[in-house]
């Protein structure tokens, strides 16, 4: 038995474009069997957000954090020519009118693969999201179980 | 017979300066005799365009986005400190003083070198560009060709 | 004996999260026993400065870059959210909360890992740093240093 190839992608940024190509290749990963994992950290974990407000206790800078983060992937900006969201409503016509994916289909695409998502908890702690904040069937892990997956990766990407 | 070592880079950014940052490793890596491969993807395309204005036939949303992207290496701007295009005017004044090579001659250097650039079908589809509107001698592909060059690859970079 | 394993970063971004994130994953993979290398090039490498003023000879381009790159990476803004600094201020803050490490810290601490800290010199060319200007008990090299730490990774990432 030969071993599954495997694609491992940290996702940092919270950006629209950049979460699209990071779930694009993973979905393309998983289509040539490998085993492809994404570790969401930082802004990655907004992909992640439930897009209901999910009522928790935090603090005062949790909170803060909470409100200025974008709440799921469909209200996430573009990392370039967004103009207060206006670039991102182009980047979802144009989506539509070539029929491909939107970022959360491509999510929900890449959970039917079975690509591994992971929330980062040390982040999560920092900003302060809470687990009941996030997308179910997702799993929460640290730095060492990312090390872990990447150390033996064929394709390992920071995004 | 030894087979060469791969290097594959995903230049996903716009940004004058990660697109010079891809380009250094790429003629490293290529000089190290490495098989190199850029895959040019969402605004990674425009260190692709042609500078003049290519009369194609787009809709609406295409043309605007072709109008608001840069047309070639040339004309993109900095990831920090752009202050609307005079940081770029400062890096590429620092690059003359120091008799290094601008973004322009960095991607000469690389098709020198046999370094396979590659533009982004689906991005391009998404985006509006045509072939004609990209630098001759380039390949057409998408994640697929992607992911079978980065899977055996050495080095693998998102940037 | 069997080799280590390596883990080699490319640190091109000045952001203090984008920072973080790469010395996380370096403390990470040192203790995991991984040889690790940062390679910090461009706006990277301002999380190598000293914080003083160091008195040195410069044209007029590399005083202006001096002056508007922050110096040392306690004074590395945000890339998401940084509301002239504030953003930047409020990470801090539930760092300390959580009693998690601010950058100065994680870099202090991948020192004492023996994680190997590298300048890339052409880019300090550029932006008119010098040696004086930059913490001690680091490496100097270029792009055929970091393709030579690289082309054997294990995880090779581009932040």
């Amino acid at each position: 038995m030969t071993e599954k190839k495997k694609t491992t992608i940290v996702l940092f940024s919270g950006d629209y474009d950049k979460a699209m190509a990071a779930y694009i290749i993973a979905n393309g990963a998983a289509a040539y069997d490998h085993e492809v994992t994404i570790f969401h950290t930082f802004w990655g974990l907004n992909a992640l957000r439930k897009d209901e407000n999910i009522p928790v206790k935090k603090g005062f800078m949790e909170k803060m954090f909470g409100k200025m983060m974008p709440r799921g992937a469909d209200k996430m900006g573009l990392s370039k020519m967004n103009f207060a969201g206006f670039g991102q409503k182009m980047i979802k016509d144009v989506i539509k009118k070539h029929n491909a994916l939107e970022l959360p289909q491509l999510i929900e695409m890449a959970q039917e693969q079975d690509v591994k998502l992971v929330a980062c908890t040390m982040t999560m702690d920092l900003l302060g999201l809470k687990e009941e904040e996030l997308m179910d069937h997702i799993e929460y892990a640290g730095v060492a179980a990312y090390l872990a997956d990447a150390e033996d990766g064929n394709v390992n990407l920071f995004i």
